[in-house]
């Protein structure tokens, strides 16, 4: 799929087949990940894989708003790693790209995905970092369904000019 | 250009040819960032475009790693607008995903494009905002390079299996 075309058809995908995402598929995604840019090179991410079912359970139980785990194959949740980061606070920026070559890779290969958000909710974060044993230097970031969509959402426009400011605000 | 190939060729590029960007080009890398998602859809950003010479000097006046501006074409300056944001903080990781639609964007249409650190370094945020007169709820992300690439890079693996985790960490 072309580039533009897969920014233009990614949306928050909320209901799967349940039917499993491959090996290779799940790599080519993380894989995906780690070719964003981070501030200095620093690449201070750290990515988990869940895909084993009472997990993926117990981070639905634990966040309001991830109902959609319980058809997700699985989740992958982006982490910023403290220990790794060349200048405070730069990671979640960081993780937001890498997140979206994800989204974006997951388009190209047919594969639904949504973006719920952990960072900066502390309540989420502990509780999630709890679930999947993060030692503290480490932070969730977000955690992204991910399965065989089985819900079609069309293309929407959101272009706002009003957002756009040329030269100044 | 395919989205996996546009992932793995975008690179950090910092010489650029001095010739314009048409503002048809300008306009669909705007529209691109504009098609990322944001917590809850908040579309909590604005983007500040900035072509002036005089102007683009003075932010590389400002930003200790900027020369590469001297050389751009345009510089588009990711925005957070905190009086848009649902819930207080997430506008960071937003800007990162929509910056990483416009990094991919100009890499599939021939453009060159560096990230320019700007969030969460205060000293940095306080200048940069001064030159593009931000007011003080809109918070400057990044400053993104762009103009046609006079240099060429190589396309890089930064897989880490190190990196990923299963199940848990």
């Amino acid at each position: 799929m072309n580039t533009l075309e897969a920014i233009n058809k990614r949306r928050s995908i909320r209901k799967f087949t349940g039917k499993a995402l491959t090996q290779q598929q799940i790599e080519t995604l993380l894989r995906a990940a780690m070719l964003a840019p981070t501030a200095r090179n620093a690449q201070e991410w750290d990515f988990v894989v869940v895909r084993d079912r009472a997990t993926l359970d117990k981070l639905m139980a634990v966040h309001p708003y991830a109902h959609m785990l319980s058809t997700a194959d699985c989740a992958i949740i982006v982490c910023g790693n403290t220990q790794r980061e060349h200048a405070p606070g730069y990671w979640p920026g960081d993780c937001g790209a890498a997140t979206q070559n994800i989204l974006l890779a997951a388009t190209d290969m047919g594969i639904g995905s949504v973006w719920l958000g952990v960072y900066p909710t502390q309540e989420r974060m502990d509780a999630v970092g709890q679930v999947i044993a993060l030692p503290a230097h480490v932070k969730p970031f977000n955690i992204i369904a991910l399965g065989l969509p089985d819900e079609k959402k069309e293309e929407v426009d959101r272009f706002d000019p009003a957002k756009v400011h040329y030269e100044k605000w």
